[in-house]
């Protein structure tokens, strides 16, 4: 994928159907239960009614597509853990042994695991290997992908989206796996708020409290070194981004180009979350923001960008399984909204008033 | 039941096992993933090895009490629907077509329905009678029940929890349907707490905005008549209770006296759990709130109460759904705890730290 390219496919993105959206809606009103007390269960799937152009929206089919990439920044001892964990834990994704592979299995969602660009190998059949290189170059010292690099990422999730939505996957799930990515994701935060690097940053996976200044020293001496313009998703992706970053961005591009919705999960998941809705506005439309992560500064960002998360659990995993974990809410949802009697069927009188 | 019998019941209350729960919380740190990183799903996960006594819960055997009753109150105008529709309800619930009926389906929970005194009969096999009176006596003019019908109640929910835990239930749901019982539960709220009816009545199944101050003016009235005694959840019960209110509070205190769980629904429930803590504050273990009700003012007797529901999802219908829709999330929990790797078992390096 070229600049052209993808400039050429975000023109075709238009809005979800909102005569469809009315008719869920609708439905939703004619159900025995008082007017809109399913509460966000509703709305999502009125969303959904909208991004499917139909009355009766399905998520059966759903595929969570993680990636896993590394983090040069390491070096700088932002993260608790080696970076050899970032390929020991994809073996465990493939291995089934994963909180996404245990959630995947609970909900009914296939797992695609992607190696965007790791610096140890995971030798399995059940990887997908698509490496860019052995890891990002470290932000501190030098952007963390060239703008070819950033594109080859970005074009590794939006084919693989395009693909799962071409053989018929009705939801997507973004995930990732990489030591070191909370400080992407924390840097991408700053860079395109401007909040301080202290205010977004904290302890990831682990990192002792004591270390977090530190962490957030190295996000502010980075900004410093490459200043990339905040409003340009790709500039802020190239100085201080990630591999599995870009490639979370480009399903979300996907998503809203092929007219599929996407579940995104926390705190790294949301920083590509709001580099896709940079590149264009109407991606935020296919997004379903599934909880609100426990990682410091996220309900900030929350706020600066209109998100509202669909649960708070206080969790902070990662992998996508806060994004997996909110699919039996949805599918409850459904199941009310497929098989509950309408007043009429089940003669109970409406309200009155 | 009689009050000599539920006092010799409650004295048998015990804490859950605290070893157990370390037992648990031991197994969460050993898992391939962060400290703590699934946030309230382990610690409910962790609260449930404690109350089963056991290093690994269950939840799989479940069933939802749901207590149907009228409310002598709603000839004062304080709800938007006719009284003949707590048996409209009744009816499509066990007919398959409420909310309650698909998401016990949905979530693998056994739904039993009772009738504690409804107005209208419904008359289906599925529907267990226990009816105590023709609906409530109207709060306004006399106390809502008698001594000795509150405690007939009580114990058809003590009576019903009990059975249900002796033939192997291993979590228990409360749920409710009857016409006017937000009026009751907030009346409850108020006296319990002191606070103004005013900050803790709300719209409840679709009461227009310009009628919610009335009903509070009611409750107002109904509290200025009786004066129960706050700290006696007897006397409140006596006063501005329900059947229904009443029967899931002797559910929350048979989960107490028999070592189960019981999740709690929002508004309503809220009320016969506070109620419940009031009885013994023992109760309070084992009790799981699953979420914060949209209804005006619950986050108000949250925070005085220090109960932190699960999930927002800004439902208010009652029956017991809120409490059904947690179930997936707690199953997804559980399955993470029984199937996830442990760093040893997985080869993944711990946190150096």
């Amino acid at each position: 994928m070229i600049a052209a390219q993808l400039k050429a496919m975000l023109e075709t993105i238009v809005p979800p159907d909102g005569s469809a959206a009315d008719g869920v809606r609708d439905r939703w009103d004619s159900l025995t239960k008082p007017p809109h007390s399913l509460g966000k269960l509703e709305d999502v799937i009125t969303r959904l009614g909208g991004i499917q152009r139909s009355h009766f929206p399905e998520i059966g089919r759903r595929t969570a597509l993680c990636f896993a990439g590394d983090h040069g920044v390491v070096a700088e001892g932002v993260s608790p853990s080696k970076q050899v964990v970032t390929a020991e834990m994809v073996q465990n994704f493939v291995n089934g042994g994963a909180a996404i592979s245990v959630l995947c299995r609970s909900c009914h969602c296939s797992l695609k695991v992607v190696n965007t660009g790791m610096v140890h190998d995971v030798d399995h059949p059940s990887v997908i290997q698509m490496p860019i290189a052995r890891g990002t170059a470290n932000m501190r010292r030098r952007p963390a992908m060239s703008e070819e690099q950033m594109y080859r990422a970005l074009d590794i999730g939006f084919s693989l989206a395009r693909k799962e939505i071409e053989e018929g996957a009705q939801l997507l799930v973004t995930g990732e796996m990489g030591v070191g990515n909370t400080t992407a994701a924390s840097a991408i935060y700053a860079a395109v708020t401007g909040m301080d690097p202290e205010e977004i940053t904290g302890m990831g996976a682990g990192l002792p409290e004591s270390r977090v200044a530190h962490k957030a020293e190295v996000i502010r001496e980075s900004l410093n070194l490459h200043r990339p313009d905040p409003s340009s998703p790709r500039d802020v992706l190239c100085a201080v981004g990630g591999f599995e970053l870009a490639a979370m961005c480009g399903v979300m591009l996907a998503g809203a180009v092929f007219s599929c919705a996407v579940v995104v999960d926390g705190f790294i998941a949301g920083a590509s979350a709001v580099l896709s809705m940079l590149f264009h506005p109407g991606v935020r439309d296919y997004l379903i923001f599934s909880h609100s992560s426990g990682e410091a500064g996220f309900d900030e960002v929350c706020r600066r960008f209109s998100i509202d998360p669909l649960v708070d659990l206080n969790m902070k995993l990662g992998e996508g399984t806060g994004a997996v974990m909110i699919l039996p809410l949805l599918d409850c949802a459904l199941d009310c909204y497929r098989e509950m009697a309408t007043f009429d069927e089940a003669g109970v009188t409406e309200i009155e008033i």
